[in-house]
């Protein structure tokens, strides 16, 4: 009996490859640092199936794109540099049918000294990254998933859990107050393709900071929902947003063996296990 | 002008609960080392909406519940393991529709003393797990996807990269011979839910091992072909398979600045950037 | 023949205990996040040859005095709370001659909200962390050596690197313009053993700072030359400081292959291989 | 007042440069993997104090010398590579007065395929790294101190862990059979210059594991104890050995709660926190 298999779906390209563009208004520099991937998709099978490369676009010549567009590039938002590489690539590769630009954005804040910003000095910040993942067929509409990742979190109070289901299984015992701790991964999608990402982003991060900070959680599941529900509210420019919270647990030390009370001072902050919340929110239509 | 939301999706759980578990044959010990994770979904809006938990499980008593069913259990495989786990689950809980459940299996080899297996003593293996992802609705057929991550292997030879596109950012010259390492990632569906996974698990991943070897590779995509094929060939109970290779590149040095020649002897290995290769390969009905 | 050995030098102890301390001042709460690690030299020679355990202080108890310790503690400083925990595992432990605690603290900012400062939320920092070693044997003086590690740094100008040794293997061209960017790890010894320590701490740093900012830098030599010189100046407490500046590259993108001019505006940021320029400074007496 | 500081101590190189060598005997290939830095010591007041680089041997030039002798060495160990590498750098730079070279191998093993080894396919192995530090002042003798780190090891029975000191902040249970794991780090100094490197590493690393699994342990301390002797016994060459052995503790979890028995079958494994046992173990002279 023949045993014959064919090629299902495919995408290739280079990862990691990482940038600093400095960009020089006379003494005062800015500083980006951008981690980008380009994912490309089209006319492979020959590629996979033969051995034949005629049709293939070196990852290291993907690579060099990076570097020499992002030289060329006025942009000052990472998904508008995005959108240029995915129209530059789309425009010299008839084979490619689809291309997706994947990028994370380093934290660098401008040092303060002597208590004025510094022209040319940077502090690298947490290890928060902004990203984006943009991508199009040759002739289809953008489509813009911005977010962020990694913003870690944490409410000394003002966050409970009770009132959850009760069985043989369960000792986790109810609380009105405990630490809660959250390492945020965030990704809305744009429903316009033309906007001030930046201004944006910006916006909506902070509506998710304040409402993480003045919510009175009952789970990290209402708090998902507050959270997300403050992002759509403060940006008329999605329609969702997809959040996933893992519960970073600080546990309460058990001091009562040895005569102390633990009036929720002492925690053991652990990484594993963690819970894992994740909802995406839309607004009614 | 009314704001309004609503839950799309959504799911929770418990994520990097560890295992060991010692099984007791007389004398002789094996050891398992499994990292799992469970993620619920089901009825709970009233839990995003209106923080209400009381259909909520409490995600430390699904950890409760992997280390006593773990206990209970007969399975040797963990698929197997996954699957009493979320009958486990579907059947104490109503209010849940879908229960998936990840476990990675860590390596652990049997240490060998004075050429004898020893009864009790162990060394961990490379970072290579062995993974399964298992879920189902409350009465819908099993999903079973099988892989592996992490399996880093490398040929010195064999290897070549010429005929693809030059253009004008192209600086890559053509090789009939380089080092090609890969970190293989593979996942496979199984269209059976009751087989010998192990088995099945160790002949795949020979014939994957097997055809890297043994293959006289024209490109990465070429060689994953290949690989995919092998896989598929001694696997009746898959269809297809899907496979990551990234291309982690080990550069050849450049010695003749310093008048000494490079017959591919002296390389920098390099981590990123990296080429990112992926495909799944289907048999042909 | 007779084969003997005897045993040199020996310490055991608890590694990566975490904690996370919350001071309660009404409603506005401070967060510590402390990594303790707790190590004892003393009478432990039976311990090792003959498996006696009778004068082990067991490392699951040293875990239990950190957290019940740090309750009782009101210490602001993590040095203070070092000494505390030092004397009193001393007071108890007869057979121990020699405690050393080595703490890492983790970077916690308040969150603003609406311009103001949080009462309870937190964000975490970045990868920087406030390190103090402190130890003492029975009766001797204290050892406080304290420090940071992981402040990563950067400037886009002011930095150059010539006149260094041309031969045969160089290939490096000269530069008066580079990106200098570096992770700094610092150790200072205390000359005295009570003071404030936080304060010393704020000041120090914010010396070197300044100092990498504003110095005309000919090599990293010169500048940590220069930020241990400014650290010494502003810290009549401490003689002497330890200064590693890994040199991380950014390589200038070589753009001149595709027709474009690269005024130092792209680079390519490394994390291997790095310079490693490590030095002590001290006060002249 | 004047202020006045001076430079105590310093030295400076290049850090995780990376090398694969590929040494090809005919169509069988062998493939090295190491991580090399190179730290010199001299006369480098002037660069930290004038910024004066006339004596400085660029880092970039160091990374070079890396590669250009290991295209030259016929070496078959690290050790001896490093030797001609610390040589080659003394006899070009006067100003230098100490070389410390430091590698790091990789684990590659030569696959197997349908039973044979195969002639150029290799698979990673664990995160064990055989290690050696080689220094030499300018016409000193040297120091050659090898070593090993990341070897991941665990026994599920034949450890015990009772008779420890029982005070008000002891609640950790005496067992008489628990899972001992450990991550040994060993590094052990020659008392020659001149030896079969390799052969001596493999004996006394597999005298280290033949005691780790045939020792009834009463604590971490007395198996330590046991692994040095016995891998000073088998090598002539040295005269201490040094270890380190974290206790990775794999936690009993308790399963009486759920009306279960737990006959050391279901343990929790856990990385922090973890005990930290090291000592030096010395021939007796």
């Amino acid at each position: 009996m023949a045993f014959e298999v064919e090629l299902a779906e495919n995408r290739y390209g280079k990862s990691r490859v990482r940038l600093h563009k400095v960009v020089r208004n006379g003494a005062v520099h800015d500083l980006y640092e951008w981690n980008v991937q380009v994912l490309l998709q089209g006319d492979f099978v020959t590629a996979h199936v033969d051995g034949d490369n005629s049709k293939i676009l070196a990852t290291d010549t993907m690579k060099n794109t990076v570097y020499s567009r992002a030289k060329e590039s006025k942009a000052t938002s990472m998904e508008e540099y995005a959108k240029e590489l995915i129209e530059f690539l789309h425009s010299r590769n008839p084979q490619v049918s689809h291309v997706q630009v994947v990028i994370e954005q380093a934290l660098w804040k401008r040092m303060v000294i002597d208590g004025k910003p510094h022209d040319h000095s940077f502090m690298h910040g947490s290890n928060e990254v902004q990203t984006t993942t943009v991508e199009r067929t040759k002739t289809g509409p953008w489509s813009i998933v911005s977010g962020l990742n990694g913003m870690h979190i944490l409410k000394t109070t003002k966050s409970a859990f009770e009132g959850y289901i009760k069985e043989s299984l369960t000792t986790l015992p109810e609380t009105k107050d405990r630490i809660f701790g959250t390492v945020v991964q965030a990704q809305w999608t744009y429903t316009k393709d033309s906007l001030d990402f930046n201004a944006a982003r910006v916006k909506l991060r902070e509506a998710m900071l304040k409402c993480f900070a003045g919510h009175d959680s009952k789970s990290v599941q209402e708090t998902l929902y507050a959270m997300a529900k403050a992002a759509i509210e403060v940006t008329p420019e999605i329609d969702d947003i997809k959040l996933t919270l893992p519960n970073k647990h600080s546990l309460l030390f058990d001091l009562k063996r040895f005569g102390q009370e633990n009036n929720n001072e002492i925690f053991v902050p652990t990484d594993e296990p963690h819970g894992t919340i994740e909802a995406r929110v839309k607004r009614k239509k």
